[in-house]
């Protein structure tokens, strides 16, 4: 049993000169040996699946296949659960997130994802709506703004590859920490990351984050919240949050999900 | 390791003539010899806990004890997670949900009771709110109708302790329909139960649920849903579901979540 690499990406990651991001991913799912499957199920434009294919051959990888699952009935497909069962990495693009949720949610495709990301080392990256997809609590929808307010956000079930975060993207460019706050302001078991665009976060099977790209990841960790008025919030009011531990982290830093603690890449480690 | 009974009812449960749904649970949890734990955390009045102590020591049940989680500092105190490390059973109460989950999620008390439940037996009943916070993800607030409707319904991150199913309270008493529909229609991983009022879900360690009570147990299964119209749903939009399996279950009735298969207490076995 060993879990695979999660790579939550902030959406608009850079494509053509240094796609650093993309890169690394294939990397990590085996290279010019990797087993790659792309699912453009939250777009609507005809191309996506095959603008990341022509990427990822273009790295050297050998075997990519997309699958485009459009209704609920194709994720019962068995040559496509077989394909899935051979894949060493899976590229979630984005487009919108309930038509992640609404088509493979539930799903045997949604079953053999979890499983083999936690079990077999299955690799899973994706980009804007493919990123929010990945935990068990994903973002639906919400309103612009950086102070928390009640209804902000719209929180649904997810594809449950993680419970330790809540993903937020193209955070910066849209103004979303409202929102996050907002998110971790009703129960703070998750922790909050903020993806900048052309920005992932590389979570590794020992639970540590790396940042990786041209933006930064917003890190609101809620382990010590005090206090949290949302209970008694009316529609629309600004939420108090007492005690939230907020990072900024850019290209090479990184933190534990485990000890909850952040460093800079610049920053010398702890003499022990 | 052994899971426990979780046990959701829908508030305004019999307590007096016939606690039918108290004296199951007090009975599963041991009887005379059980170690109950109320936690009114939910609740603004001064007395629910000392009402359901009482009458679980008319029952015989001779060790009952309420932690009252008031802050989440409260939810770090030692003396209180041994009362809960010693715990057979443990009760809570209603009031708000969000009470719940901003004072009780991420903290020491919900981790406890997820681990023990898991592995150690532990049964968890919880009425009304309390029966809401159970799962991973509660519905904490929404609107009354029986058509699904996007932005009807508010789901936030849980207690944790199933992912198989998405709880609503006095059911028919607040016509929630149409909310329990519209959070099941983001993504058909969990089912979704409907509790009336004085009306339990006893879900055993093997996943079967038997109904307790007097009320019905409506039960939303997605399992086979071909399609939702709600990624595609503008704001207040009605939703189009097609193909959910509906149950209505009374006294007696069960519903196993392996098999998907609900029988009535009437109806006889199928032959083998």
């Amino acid at each position: 049993m060993a879990r695979g690499f999660l790579i939550p990406i902030g959406g608009a990651e850079e494509k053509l000169r240094d796609a650093k991001i993309l890169r690394r991913f294939a990397s990590i799912a085996g290279g010019e040996d990797a087993r790659l499957v792309i699912i453009p199920t939250a777009s609507r434009l005809d191309d996506t699946a095959q603008r990341y294919e022509e990427i990822f051959r273009e790295f050297g990888v050998q075997t990519v296949d997309s699958l485009n699952f459009v209704e609920r009935a194709d994720c019962q497909r068995e040559d496509w659960l077989e394909i899935l069962r051979r894949a060493t990495g899976v590229f979630m693009t984005g487009g919108n997130q309930l038509r992640l949720s609404t088509t493979i949610g539930g799903s045997p495709v949604a079953d053999l994802l979890r499983e083999r990301h936690r079990e077999e080392s299955l690799h899973v990256a994706g980009t804007s709506a493919g990123a929010s997809f990945m935990a068990e609590h994903m973002i639906a929808g919400g309103e612009e703004g950086s102070t928390p307010r009640s209804d902000m956000v719209t929180l649904v079930p997810g594809l449950g590859l993680t419970h330790s975060m809540i993903v937020d993207q193209h955070f910066r460019q849209r103004d979303r920490l409202g929102r996050l706050l907002t998110s971790i302001s009703y129960n703070p078991r998750p922790i909050g990351i903020g993806l900048d665009e052309d920005t992932a976060a590389f979570m590794s099977p020992d639970r540590t984050i790396e940042v990786v790209g041209s933006g930064a990841i917003t890190v609101v960790d809620p382990s010590d919240m005090e206090f949290s008025s949302m209970d008694s919030a009316r529609p629309h009011d600004p939420v108090s949050l007492i005690n939230i531990r907020l990072h900024v982290l850019v290209d090479g830093g990184t933190f534990d999900l485990e000890t909850r603690v952040a460093r800079a890449a610049a920053q010398p480690s702890p003499t022990p």
